[in-house]
């Protein structure tokens, strides 16, 4: 796709729809809009211009204009995406969501809440639980993460074992498609047949088929008891062979996470303190939930007692919030304990069946073993979503980038070879895009290449994104 | 759009491609595929040949020889349907898949079912129950419909209220694609974002997208406690006003139903004996399940006491199976209960956000009143899906005519205006191809259609469903 640049006009036109404080050019202003979490100088490039719209009609506006004009545009949210989905490296312009960050409406009575892609996710869970409500969406970032962007990306986070990733708790979207026309989809009806899902085909679509101004969101019961379970082991793959067991043992957890022992050791590395078991080989940290005292409890000796006879060390069981965040501090730090270790790594996020998890669990050992360079494994074990990453250390430029094609190429035919798929939430990006097209049916690549040009004929909505460009 | 008829020589093709036992040209053998379950003459028509195809190969045979001829292709389950999305009402090939009838993989590990689009969706639940294990899809059709019709359609069903319509629980496809092309999204991954939502774009696109011919379903533990409630109530209005109060109590219900007086007064008609309390103004009918006795316990009292202090005649407590069967024969039996009093009706399937369930339950029975009419309603009260049937009785054709259409057109401003939208399970099909057009933004529209000529540029997946033709 040939475009054109963001011209001195063009910036005049941006500045005469938005004011002058919601256009950006100053290159110390713009850097930070370069880049994501990725780390890595492959996948960052400078903004031509920044806008920051504070209402979907503005979206609108810059959204003709950089269609009239073939200009790229790149929707941001947080910038805490990994795949370099928020990056506009093919220049044009970021329109960034961080003026639309309005709560809107907590409707109690239906069970919603509807709001701009710039509020955090953290802020969304909070308000709902100052309303005896639960927003179950739950990424590891969700501090930081726009709502907008779980949506862009589809998060899945740690409640998806019972409660679903974020598609699952979106029911209406407030969209500015390609051609700059704001449409709406759905809203409170919780069981809606009337027309095409396009609510569902805009989840996870990261920015290339419109950019997202008005989300509701499901709410549900915030459950009235809660507990998480800390089960160490001493080594990988006693830890994992027990996931399976517990997801087929009549139960279903709200989370089934685990830790490998390079992740429990940078996480004691990062949190400068001691965790219980520490040197395990792994944990396993589970959570159930539920109206009823009795059956929460039941429900995690069930889990428990699985555990126990299938080797684990010890069961640590945390029914108040200070135990709770602290398990939980240990497993939400993987990502920057990494990142102060190494802070230029590959974090994957691949999925597999989770019968296959252990299989997975393995190859990613004998990865880390060939080429002599450190994997620690993490994540969401109950849905088979393994973040594995690969680190730098102190490798030059060239053996970084070798070592990094090389276990990646190894790691996706594995990880196909097992059922599996690139990404379970983290998305594609750019970062990815070459590996999932390279992966791709020549059937399954025309259904999505056709509705993207349908959607968007002049390919100018986040380009190269997802689809390679 | 301009078809062709089915000459003889696209029969002979279809003979050789599919074998002769599997092409019909016979006016009797193909009667039963010139209807649905809408009983409406003006939704019926004759197709010119029917075929049903083995495999999904052959389906594509037949999708690439009508794409080639330029003839119209209605995909056809059960027929079960009622919204006439599987009559061929612009002639063509009906393709049934009747024949595609297997269950592929109960796999326990991963708790997944793959199936063909033709098993009964009975029988999914049977089997999966057969396995312990719950498949959470529950239309009242059940025992006739295909699966394959529940994912066109994205059926919902009484279970919906806690674990969702049929979306919810598939996780891939396999689609023949109306250039004929086979091509797979998802599978066993329960999280995954490598790529768009495929899947459920399909799902609930009755056939206009693509034909569905294989189906990954997810299942889930079977709940070890079930209980069901028959709370009865002096009138309608106060019986429906307790749905919003349980729905906001804390719980998540498996099934919130309720059946107004003539409903009630039908299903003992049809089932030929007397219901407790039969003389009832309404009747809420609500399950909850759960793995623990003590939670599922708990529930139903909360619920029970919840029902007593807002008006219930009683509150019914069945937790064995044969009485929970009794319970739910009355509910389930609506439609076949309203068929038998008045052979011809309209049924309709509005929804609602759940705080407006009250006032659009008035608004259907200021209707009736106006016009004189029966229109008895019942349905899922805890989705904000209300069933409302307007009953012909003895009106001869005009009568019947006039009074259907001011009733609608009536009926579907009330629903619009209370937030709401014209199917929440049933389909839009031809039967409410019109209405759906006539309440769409020009800024829908232009997505829809821009996705349907995308994909199916000669138009010949199910010609005039969902979107006028």
């Amino acid at each position: 796709m040939q475009f054109n640049k963001v011209t001195d006009s063009v910036v005049a036109e941006l500045r005469t729809l938005l004011g002058d404080a919601n256009v950006l050019i100053d290159e110390e202003k713009i850097e930070m809009y370069s880049k994501d979490e990725v780390s890595d100088k492959l996948w960052e490039k400078m903004p031509e211009v920044v806008v920051k719209p504070e209402n979907a009609q503005q979206v609108s506006e810059v959204v003709k204009l950089a269609n009239r004009e073939l200009i790229p545009i790149t929707p941001r949210g947080a910038g805490s995406g990994l795949a370099a989905g928020a990056v506009p490296l093919q220049g044009g312009i970021v329109l960034s969501l961080e003026k639309m960050n309005q709560i809107l409406d907590v409707d109690t009575e239906n069970l919603f809440m509807v709001c701009e892609p710039g509020v955090t996710t953290g802020d969304v869970q909070k308000t709902a639980k100052e309303h005896g409500l639960l927003y179950a969406g739950d990424p590891c970032s969700a501090d930081s993460s726009f709502i907008g962007g779980n949506v862009a990306t589809n998060a899945g986070g740690n409640k998806a074992v019972k409660y679903g990733v974020t598609s699952r708790h979106i029911y209406g979207l407030e969209i500015v498609m390609p051609d700059g026309e704001i449409v709406t989809f759905g809203g409170k009806n919780v069981k809606d047949v009337t027309g095409y899902d396009i609510v569902h085909l805009m989840v996870g679509s990261e920015g290339t088929l419109g950019i997202v101004t008005k989300v509701w969101l499901k709410l549900m019961p915030l459950p009235k008891y809660v507990a998480d379970l800390l089960i160490p082991f001493a080594d990988m793959q006693t830890a994992i062979k027990v996931v399976p067991k517990i997801m087929t043992a009549g139960i279903i957890p709200t989370c089934l996470e685990f830790m490998d022992s390079l992740s429990i050791k940078s996480a004691e590395m990062y949190l400068n303190k001691k965790l219980p078991y520490g040197d395990a080989g792994a944990y396993v940290i589970c959570e159930v939930d539920g109206t009823s005292e009795t059956q929460v409890q039941d429900d995690y000796e069930t889990i428990g007692k699985l555990a126990l006879e299938n080797g684990a060390l010890e069961v640590f069981v945390a029914d108040n919030m200070s135990t709770q965040e602290r398990i939980w501090k240990s497993r939400k730090c993987y990502a920057e304990a990494i990142r102060m270790i190494s802070p230029v790594y590959c974090m994957e996020d691949i999925v597999v069946p989770v019968s296959n998890i252990p299989k997975a669990i393995e190859a990613i050992e004998r990865i880390a073993a060939k080429y002599e360079c450190k994997i620690p494994s993490a994540g969401h074990a109950g849905d088979g979503n393994i973040h594995c990453t690969i680190m730098r250390e102190d490798r030059d430029d060239h053996a970084w980038h070798e070592l990094k094609y090389a276990v990646l190429d190894e790691l996706y035919e594995e990880v196909y070879a097992l059922g599996g798929n690139l990404s379970g939430e983290h998305g594609i990006g750019a970062k990815r895009a070459q590996a999932m097209d390279k992966h791709m049916t020549d059937a399954q690549r025309k259904v999505l290449v056709t509705i993207k040009k349908a959607l968007d004929p002049n390919g100018i909505m986040n380009p190269g994104k997802v689809l390679v460009g």
